[in-house]
């Protein structure tokens, strides 16, 4: 077993391999420690990687026109994270990524994936399902944005990273939910109010 | 080959398949001729199938408790219809589907597609490149939702379904941009003087 311990049985942690698959799979990913601050990814790249977070957090947002940031997403604890879009088809980012808790995250390439892909068709079935359920958050997300009160969304939000709030910058979560930092405090003195 | 004439080829119209093959995924297959204003899925429903839409289209739409319909998305020919979230893990839908422009569908349940991924790898992959791209989509209209103006989502809306607009009713139009129908008539009168 290589450096990267055997990091594929804790990724792709319901298949099974044997020592031999595990060596291939282990030698294909690289470990990176990131610290806060750090840039892993920015607009305008090409996207030749993916990146599972083993821990820590990163964040992936746009800038638009006006220099405005928009948070995308936020990656947890067994997460990957990506410019996803441009990933699937190795053009250019639009995405930025920033660690904003210090990270252990482990590369894998588009090549590496597409050799996976290739000969371990129990990944691919397994990544499928990962996308499905990835895909599902985004329609929650879509339907919520259309359809959510700014404090409704919040909820969600901390639902959904229920041990994030702590660690990360109050203008993160206001971009994530497309409101000001002012909605933001607004609508946190509400809810300890009803408390 | 049965009734439904070979429309695997069609669907999967990157891959090869020999007759035998074509026979049995056909078989999974099950046509059906909708009418514009027909349902086709109802919320609170448990989802069991996934729809192809050959010809016409669909629209899902999640209703709020205002009773408020909030339009998710149109699927127009090539596309797949369904309440994903609700499909992935047979669970109960939140969406309605509709048909607003007769249509012809091929239904496929989930049983079926589980039988297709289990011995049609190859199939799977297809399916994973296209979830690829559908993923792809959702990222961008989320992006679209935080970082763009009402007009600029609606520039995306008429380039990402050049036809469609002159089939479908202006509510489900703004319902889909998140804005008002009386939003959607200001930003068409100021694109029109613009030409």
């Amino acid at each position: 077993m290589n450096q990267n311990c055997d990091i594929a049985s804790k990724i792709f942690n319901t298949l099974s391999f044997t020592d031999r698959e595990l060596d291939i799979l282990n030698s294909k990913f690289e470990k990176i420690t990131v610290k806060k601050g750090d840039i892993i990814l920015e607009a305008n790249e090409i996207v030749t990687d993916q990146y599972y977070v083993l821990s820590g957090c990163l964040r992936s947002f746009f800038i638009d026109s006006q220099a405005k940031e928009h948070t995308l997403q936020f990656a947890i604890e067994d997460w990957w994270a990506s410019d996803f879009t441009a990933f699937f088809d190795t053009s250019k980012s639009i995405l930025n990524i920033e660690c904003i808790q210090d990270a252990v995250l482990y590369r894998l390439s588009k090549n590496d994936i597409d050799y996976i892909f290739e000969h371990f068709p129990q990944i691919e079935s397994f990544i499928r399902k990962k996308l499905e359920k990835a895909f599902a958050g985004f329609q929650k997300r879509i339907l919520g944005n259309l359809s959510k009160t700014a404090k409704e969304r919040y909820v969600d939000f901390i639902t959904k990273y229920p041990n994030i709030e702590q660690n990360i910058k109050n203008y993160h979560i206001a971009s994530y939910l497309g409101i000001t930092k002012e909605s933001l405090s607004r609508i946190r003195k509400e809810l300890v109010k009803k408390q």
